[in-house]
């Protein structure tokens, strides 16, 4: 059961949004430019790195629904996500993405990690500095999303078909959605 | 120096607002309506838990600001804002508040660290549900803001005198200017 009194029925963030619309918009908004915007990052290469962030949150709902927005930006490729989140430095990614990964991994635990050497490895790989702003920026609001979820305990769904789903409308529609 | 090209001679986060508008957009309107917006909880209260999860995360630029933001809300009452950094149990604030920062305290590190005691406990002292809803976010927001400020490596300003005169524009004017 949810910390406080959400909406009932509504799965994950969902429910903080329609609890509190005024919040819910802006950051539906930054879902919506990090993710999905015009970006030299493919939008599933954006959710790879939001499902791999959520996935080191050990937030099961961000997780569960970003590794569907991936694989569904992605023809349906589960198995990619899942090797991400397994192992990125032997998943069959560009190299650069892996080293994306890698500063992603390291905001997550915190942004003071981020060294020198990892900028470089990235830029040796050929990211562009808007690319590595936004694997900062992805895992930072990343680690908003995901403590938003569990903090306020919210539903989380555990049928697989509920995210697949979910994962499907919001490669189609986006996060920009006002109604739910 | 930065870890990208971010606009020189901008502090802290913006010079990632200024290299990156259109996220900047979602962002700022999101400190806007969680720290200034209608709340049952003051702005200084508010400033107050920002501040004390940015020097959980030890980001430097983010505390300065909104230790400043803070006090500039609550007439300069530097002191209170100190205090709760050093311990929130025993400075003289609230119950009520005291019991919020305990749960932004535990969102900071997870959030499913926040259990139902601490709930209770907030309850018991007056917390409203939209209370502890804004206590998870602003805790979870910085969770962002800090990781995204120091992730990028940006310039942070020393001199004291700085982050007194940014407060207090803070304080009387928000965080939805788009012009820096």
């Amino acid at each position: 059961m949810a910390h406080i009194a959400l909406p009932t029925g509504l799965p994950g963030i969902t429910a903080g949004f329609a609890f509190r619309p005024d919040t819910a918009k802006p950051m539906r908004e930054l879902a919506e430019v990090l993710l999905r915007g015009p970006n030299t990052l493919t939008r599933g290469e954006r959710e790879m790195i939001a499902a791999y962030v959520s996935s080191r949150n050990e937030c099961y709902f961000c997780h569960a629904s970003h590794r569907a927005a991936a694989a569904h930006n992605l023809d349906g490729n589960y198995e990619l996500v899942d090797a991400v989140k397994r192992d990125y430095q032997t998943a069959p990614i560009s190299s650069k993405l892996r080293t994306l990964l890698a500063i992603a991994a390291k905001v997550q635990e915190s942004g003071k990690h981020v060294g020198a050497a990892d900028i470089e490895r990235a830029r040796s790989e050929g990211a562009s500095d808007a690319e590595i702003h936004d694997a900062v920026l992805i895992a930072a609001a990343f680690s908003m999303f995901n403590r938003y979820v569990d903090g306020l305990g919210a539903f989380t769904p555990t049928d697989p078909d509920a995210y697949d789903q979910m994962g499907r409308r919001l490669a189609r529609e986006g996060y920009a959605r006002a109604n739910d």
